[in-house]
């Protein structure tokens, strides 16, 4: 409490009132009390450390190794290294399926397998809000040492920033992953080629719809949940299973299947067609969306991909696919071919077809 | 706006108005008038291809080669690598010295330099507020480039969010960083040795100090800029001169030079102790210290290092880095010795001793 003191004492001087007049020794109690965030928990200083020894390593222990250092030392590793990163910003951090924290596990593990990569290790940076819970910071660590440990990745560095209480919501995570490509087969968005049939491993538009309906508090929502899960283990099977029949893997996140597509149909400038009947929708999804006036095609999923694969080895990938518990409702939901550059066309199940676009603007805002 | 104009519809059913109501056309109109990030440039969609396609990748142009697809592949190098995040929540988004662009490149490539690293790769992962301007997120997308640039580091994969506003505080930035260490030197936090000196390469305080005048609106802003700055030039200079004589390296930042002492003192097992006369101080920080109360030990640098060097190069090291433009202040603040561990004692100008602690809360908050 010594430096709160101290920035109290000087305002006078400053004149000033936004960050400092908005503490009172009651107000700082009172997060101390409920063992809430403060903004000391960000300084650097001995709450930091107090944080960090008390909650974030031992909860991340054995996945975290950077210690007290600038940065972690990796092992050497033989092969192709790739590296992404993601922030997540979900509303509500609890959702039907997974929370903030899983699910900024599987982003990133997922958009490092859908390089083809193999994903080994994750950095975490939490933004925390002045205020937020103890507890519930507990829970979502607990939950991103959980999803590492059943993906085979570890966390090996990390960084805590606090904000003053309205000026961040609650936690953002922004997570980045390195993974090692050791094979020589080359997965890519420009690389779907005519005749390639395309697959997804299952129902599409459940995490958009499960968070939506956290949010809103729709009585549908427990029949709904997340899709969220890391799909490197997956991705190991069409791998082994398709060899380098294996052209492009996608996980269609924001904007849905539809806007991921039409983005492999320009980067390969190829044609797709879509055929409607087969997308596997899980029909509460299907009413909700109904209700809504949402198309499912357009609903952001965390646990799917979309795999390119040469026509001829496409039954015996679905095969495989559907023997993995992430794969059960596997489709094939269209098929690539030599037509107009970026066009991508559904055939409807009353026989049309019409033009698949981009999702224009926003639909279901902090879906991740 | 056809998406926008589905939530609308749709809102009556939700009976929910949090995220939906807060949106007139005439408020979405004023956005895009103003041009200014709407939630739509985070979706995923079409807004958020024009995002990147117009600003992010043309300014990144260069550095960002991750293009369409989820994560970047990296070159092969040879050595170990090590790998750092942070999170940037800095507030003002630009003060003197540099804006949240610049700093949150700097951080990373410091903490990779503070491992005797090479810095190789960054990552950038954007939370932007919705109703944030697009000419301010270009000027930070310009420092960005223009720090990665001046560090010899690509930024090779990024991502961006967008939360309603009020939700964040108009940006915020985490970056990761990948770097290779190609020499045998041993060079980390419990590796101070007894007879070591501690030189700093300059006056300390002064971009914690630059921050807050930037926030307070002070008179005196003018006079102190931000020392944030790329170390990694510097380090590889220190390394040429001491070689396996460098024992550790440390960024004083978050907490200052007294907390980062304690904790290689900690982590060391060592005793150590400072000299208060030596201690670089400009005197215009010095000034602002003084009259707000604050010690000019806890607040934070950001283009500063202290390194600890075996006492039979520490003088020719010293003479190296002030040959250098980041080192010209350079001074041996202290030395090492084999006495109770942990304990940090300062002899002050007037010929005592007193003992020096971490920060124990938050002094200045959002200072990085």
């Amino acid at each position: 409490m010594l430096n709160r003191a101290i920035v109290t004492i000087c305002l006078p001087l400053l004149n000033k009132k936004q960050i400092h007049i908005r503490y009172t020794t009651q107000e700082i109690q009172h997060n101390v009390d409920n063992d809430l965030i403060l903004l000391g928990h960000g300084s650097g200083g001995r709450l930091s450390h107090q944080l960090l020894d008390d909650l974030i390593i031992p909860l991340l222990s054995g996945t975290a190794t950077a210690g007290q250092n600038d940065a972690a030392l990796l092992d050497p590793v033989t092969g192709q290294l790739a590296y992404t990163t993601d922030s997540f910003v979900v509303d509500p951090i609890f959702f039907p399926g997974g929370t903030i924290g899983s699910l900024a596990v599987h982003g990133t593990v997922n958009d490092l397998a859908m390089m083809g990569a193999r994903p080994l290790w994750l950095s975490v940076g939490l933004i925390l809000e002045e205020g937020f819970s103890k507890t519930d910071l507990k829970r979502i660590l607990e939950d991103i040492r959980q999803a590492a440990d059943q993906a085979g990745v570890r966390i090996v560095t990390g960084d805590t920033k606090v904000v003053p209480r309205g000026k961040a919501d609650k936690i953002f995570i922004t997570t980045s992953g390195i993974g090692v490509i050791d094979h020589g087969i080359s997965i890519h968005g420009a690389n779907a080629q005519p005749g390639d049939a395309i697959i997804i491993n299952g129902t599409i538009g459940d995490h958009g719809i499960a968070v939506m309906a956290g949010r809103e508090g729709l009585n549908v929502s427990t029949a709904i949940r997340s899709d969220s899960a890391a799909l490197n283990g997956l991705v190991a099977e069409i791998l082994t299973e398709a060899g380098d029949s294996l052209h492009v893997l996608r996980d269609p996140t924001r904007g849905g299947v539809a806007t991921t597509i039409k983005e492999i149909a320009a980067q390969s400038a190829v044609s797709i067609t879509l055929t409607e009947e087969n997308l596997p929708v899980d029909p509460a999804v299907r009413g909700v969306c109904s209700i809504l006036g949402l198309d499912p095609l357009f609903v952001a999923n965390e646990g799917k991909l979309l795999a390119f694969v040469a026509a001829d080895v496409a039954e015996r990938v679905l095969t495989r696919i559907r023997q993995h518990p992430l794969g059960a409702k596997a489709a094939i939901i269209g098929q690539v071919s030599a037509g107009e550059a970026g066009r991508v066309r559904m055939e409807t199940a009353i026989g049309g077809t019409r033009a698949v676009e981009m999702l224009a603007g926003e639909q279901l805002p902090r879906i991740c």
